[in-house]
């Protein structure tokens, strides 16, 4: 086996057979304070390790996988390699665009396409569209293509993936009905374990022998915001929204050294609107235990 | 009449009859450069007159209005006033949502629809997926609601307009056809007159008397980028897109001044891509002659 890719959160494989394997890491990434790590999955640098991780992650994915082959969702899933952490998968190509503008300063490659779906208006759909009620129950797919490092991922307008070529018409109607019908297997699986899922979002990629669209990377358990606590209504909005989320639109501020003198200037930033809930299971140990008891993900 | 709405470009008036009248201005947005006038729509302030502004604007949108209507295309236009800068149009609401959420900080209103129509691959599309080469030819229509003063426009995905209930399926397909059908008669309008069009935006409303959505306020000739010296190949793209157009991607900088010192700190902003086009009429006095002039709009 040659490695291929080496990851925060887990190495790849080629094996002899031409699949590939995923090797999920205990690693978690997070910020350091006081000298301990803080863990939390929106940060990019490896603070440390939650024993476990890797095998829950390994097993959360494999438990969803199987699921939606079951019914009728394709994905890159072949089986569980030599150790519970261990993955075996058919290798895909990403999905996506090579540069076609190279003589141009600025011009990228634009890969690695991902759908989110969203039960509630919560996160970057309340920051872009701060109109409706957080936690009120939406239907909704959008498309995402992964950013550069230090720039925000790319929303992806329906039309714009047809005509970059990164997939037919057909093929965006089939990805966005699948997240739809994503949504909902897991929305009532965690519910039935007593949570709720408001969302989240996978990646797609080209299965290099057939060329058919399939779900394909991980599902990393802390890329879904998963209530607990929750009280929801009959339509599924929520209803303890205002004891539970809080939201802010303030203009942050950094401090710089002037470099002539000992003095700190103060710089204002744009005004940023920020959206959080307390119910969220976060990636920390104890949030990542209740889903891994949850779902009997534990060997 | 009274007074209804008093803008940058143009006053709005009620009429006794019901209807609205737009009075376009000859003012002008731009910048001031060792005090004289440099005029720029990118721009919010107004730094001075363009003598004949208002009326082109006016008769501008009067040309495009009378032929998309004969296409088919409905619009709130009514006719020409008492003075050739005066248009009288039927009252239409915009289209948006009320803020539903008024106890969340940061909430807003969303208000005014726009569809974006690209012919060819530059500006915000270019510097969103920086994977095509600038100038090649596309078709492409985009949803935006205006942001806030100070925020950029918010972009639309199909989804958003029906989950925030902007408009129906139905409507959102009928608009996305009939800009299409818009980009069509415009480009080919420009182009019989030696201009090629590159994109253009438009704002859509719900007529108050039968609940229609129809294109309401003005085609302001500086908000579509139109250019001469042009050279196109058999498919449209442009072929003199390396001698046109830059594109750029910098970390701009500012320099903010110590409060307890005269030291100027040098402060690093974000990357930002830029893109722009030598051959592009502006809103300058010799760019709008020059329309007014093709398009025979001056009296």
């Amino acid at each position: 086996m040659s490695l291929v890719y080496q990851g925060k959160t887990k190495d790849v494989f080629k094996r002899a057979d031409g699949n590939l394997e995923f090797h999920f890491k205990d690693d978690a990434t997070g910020y350091l304070s006081d000298g301990k790590p803080v863990f939390n999955a929106g940060y990019d640098k490896v603070v440390g390790q939650i024993p476990g991780k890797g095998k829950i992650s390994c097993k959360f994915t494999e438990y969803f996988f199987k699921l939606f082959e079951e019914k009728g969702i394709p994905t890159d899933f072949v089986g569980i390699g030599s150790a519970p952490n261990v993955m075996i998968v058919r290798p895909s190509n990403l999905l996506g665009v090579a540069n076609q503008a190279g003589q141009y300063k600025g011009s990228d490659e634009v890969y690695g396409l991902e759908t989110v779906f969203r039960n509630e208006v919560m996160g970057s759909w309340w920051r872009r569209y701060p109109v409706q009620v957080p936690g009120k129950r939406i239907a909704v797919v959008e498309f995402y293509a992964k950013g550069k490092a230090g720039e925000p991922d790319i929303l992806m307008v329906d039309d714009a993936l047809v005509q970059l070529g990164m997939m037919s018409q057909t093929e965006l109607e089939a990805t966005k009905s699948r997240t739809v019908q994503i949504a909902k297997l897991m929305y009532d699986e965690f519910m039935k374990r007593g949570f709720h899922l408001v969302d989240g979002k996978m990646e797609w990629g080209r299965d290099q022998k057939t060329g058919q669209i399939v779900l394909i990377d991980d599902l990393s358990p802390d890329t879904f915001r998963v209530c607990e606590n929750f009280d929801l209504d009959e339509e599924g909005n929520c209803k303890v929204h205002e004891q539970c989320i809080m939201t802010d639109y303030k203009q942050s501020a950094k401090f710089v050294k002037c470099s002539n003198c000992r003095d700190f200037v103060e710089i204002k930033e744009d005004f940023k609107r920020t959206i959080e809930a307390k119910n969220i299971l976060s990636a920390d140990p104890a949030g990542l235990k209740k889903l891994a008891e949850a779902f009997k993900l534990e060997i």
